[in-house]
């Protein structure tokens, strides 16, 4: 049994900017060798969240849409009152998605569906370098 | 330490249509003959989600009537214009709930509020067969 | 590689009432010894919740606000037609925030935010203590 950790890292721009990550996730899988197993991880930063999504700009800006009904950026935050930084709806954005995803390992292959793809959010209001804190645990 | 995978799979209908899959996870617990560990699942397929309710009609339909407020099947998807699938809504449901659950196997038994029951769910526009990616780690 | 298991309890007052329980999981890390693997949390009860936030009392407050928005407690829900115990809003806001999250260890630290606590949510009508079943899996 091995454990097998790295971070990546992504450049995300304001507002709901998101990467997709399968691939950098894919060459992790490849460089721990481990066959069967499971790939955990978690964006470290209280505004970011990871999630799977068919990765096309259609269903980006739906997913906007939503996140946006729910947490619109244009009404009273309790956090602003003490902070002023304009990124009240961020935090609650980032809480509600979630910060961890676990995928399933099967013969060297990270298992997902065709169009799926997993993707890490920036939901704070300004630019931001994310880290995706990656831990790789199976059988070689 | 041991790994044990195996796939489930359910039959879903159209809308939000969702299956209590506890039963089957708990076998897979029982087949792995792993005492203490962790069992991680994640459903693939992007219009797809997993977590966990009290799996009784009453809940099930509040479930979906929330989700529907959230994301209304009958506003306009950019996902829409470009594919024409009318399952905009669907993808942008599955990412909010999310695709992967972990869950604590303690003495042989995977631990659940007694009315905490795990479900999948099919948030697409049309019937699904879903498969569920299932890893079990820890110690026979 | 190796397997500790311990379940924190905290007790939550109803409403949304949350606590912050970084400090409590890193203290299962420490007593772990395990430097570097996972960490996997399960709340076992369907009306509660793990995710992470920003744990001040303006960000709390928000978040209680969107999920409100999102499942009013106040209109017609069908679990109470049958049950009339008056948590139907509590078992949709837990199934959507989700039961469970996965963190990474990194030289005996659970990696984190800096402004990214763990966080328990009760979403009954009435106080609860609360369970939270935690699995560290990693090399010593």
């Amino acid at each position: 049994m091995t454990v097998f950790s790295e971070d990546i890292e992504v450049q995300l721009a304001a507002g709901m900017d998101m990467e997709d990550i399968t691939g950098k996730l894919e060459s992790l899988v490849t460089a721990s060798k481990i066959k069967n197993g499971i790939l955990s991880a978690t964006i470290t930063g209280s505004t970011g969240s990871l999630t799977t999504i068919e990765h096309e700009p259609g269903v980006i800006e739906d997913l906007r849409g939503a996140i946006k009904r729910m947490t619109p950026p244009d009404i009273e935050y309790e956090h602003e009152k003490a902070w002023h930084d304009g990124n009240g709806h961020s935090h609650v954005q980032a809480a509600i998605i979630g910060p961890s995803i676990c995928m399933q390992i099967r013969g060297g292959k990270m298992l997902h569906g065709t169009w799926q793809q997993l993707v890490a959010i920036n939901h704070d209001n300004r630019s931001r370098r994310r880290k995706i804190a990656v831990t790789i645990i199976g059988e070689q």
